[in-house]
């Protein structure tokens, strides 16, 4: 089932789906934050990819919005992207309890905002034009922003629209999270462009600090295998039903794309 | 009262205040919203002003975002803007009612995105490469979106916060946007930057159609006095708790900056 996130691509929409399935909230109304968080994490990569921010061509094997079409339509599509995540989650279909859909949306701008995503972008900036490059520590803060929040607003939605505990989910999210980054510092590293979709060695050129640089390539693989067994670990309370959240937490550090 | 907009700049927050105010809503809910607006309109502006879209170096009397700082902060902090201001109506202090806030974000989303503010953007940028100038209905289909989604959204708050009809403020509202950006075409022609707080005479230079441009300056006079009569009879059912509101369309159409 773990092929089902089209190497790590639909991971987040994918969260979303699995989440609400261990909590029986049906398919349906699911489909509605998982389409959400998917249009958010695009308008994220389509701002990224602009020249002014990572300036890339490629992304999931095609030319970026800004090369394909302009500046000025990436930064409006980006723009419109983020409005649909939020009139997806408040959208009537999405549940019947409008208490369900603002919780959905308050989560998921405070994952997204200058406390969540947008920080850690800006904290990825600062970084390219630093002193020094990032130690662990910082570079941990940074992913938890620029992908981890997002990650865990996606698996937790399923128990925030069921009004479970959302406590499990957060722990496999958050060892998810970083063991997904590691492992994109990893193909940054060992991963040929054509396979992964954009440009690699992006960050080893620019002597940008990675998991990778800082704790070399054995050691950032036994993190993220490390990482996987705590995921998997987290949601034992769930039992099987849990099972094809555990694969996709193995599949993250095995992809090659 | 009108005076409390600030020469337009803070028309949508001060909208909401006011239109809340009719539907005695407690300016402490209000102000969420209020904010939302204003923080919403924030990063449209933001946005607007960059090089590959209007490259404006002046706004509000400073400069522009990527002026100040760069690019990319430009993007990011419009981004985060957007992000705050669903943050903001759907926080619990906006509203106790979740069907509320719900519904103040699902219709911000609306108004703001790719068939609202994003879409009006788009139809502006189209129209500065198209073959030939737009007409009169296409200026206002693109004025409908780029400023009058917005607009609506602020005047119809406070109706939408107490659950009463929004109607007449829809209609207050339709008007008063159509006034504002005749206004606003006005100043281009007849203001000076130093007054206006930003550039003015680009939109001539540049050849765009504007309703000014179509209509002459004594006829886009009469049409904004006209709009204003119509914004003013529309809330006649509120008696003098809307003389605010008529006094706020009257400045809009007089105001120099």
């Amino acid at each position: 089932m773990a092929h089902a996130t089209n190497g790590g691509k639909r991971l987040r929409g994918f969260l979303v789906l699995e989440s609400a399935r261990l909590h029986h909230i049906p398919a349906l109304q699911a489909v509605w934050p998982a389409t959400a968080i998917e249009a958010l994490h695009a308008y994220s990569l389509v701002h990224d990819d602009l020249p002014c921010m990572d300036d890339d061509d490629m992304r999931r094997g095609q030319p970026t919005v800004h090369k394909r079409w302009d500046e000025a339509t990436a930064v409006l599509a980006g723009d419109a992207l983020q409005t649909l995540a939020f009139e997806l989650v408040c959208r009537p279909e999405a549940s019947a309890d409008a208490g369900v859909r603002s919780a959905l949306a308050l989560s998921l701008a405070q994952a997204s905002g200058a406390k969540g995503m947008v920080l850690g972008q800006a904290l990825d900036m600062a970084a390219e034009t630093a002193g020094a490059p990032l130690g662990l520590e910082e570079i941990t803060a940074l992913q938890r922003g620029k992908t981890g929040a997002l990650i865990e607003w996606s698996a937790t939605a399923g128990a925030r629209m069921a009004g479970a505990d959302t406590g499990p989910l957060e722990t496999y999210a958050r060892a998810l999270g970083l063991a997904f980054q590691i492992a994109d510092d990893l193909l940054d590293v060992t991963g040929d462009s054509a396979t992964v979709g954009k440009a690699v060695g992006k960050d080893a050129a620019a002597g940008k600090a990675t998991f990778v640089s800082l704790l070399g390539v054995e050691a950032a693989r036994a993190r993220a295998q490390a990482l996987v067994d705590e995921a998997c670990d987290s949601l034992a309370g769930y039992g099987t039903a849990a099972d094809d959240l555990k694969d996709t937490a193995r599949f993250v550090v095995t992809r090659a794309h």
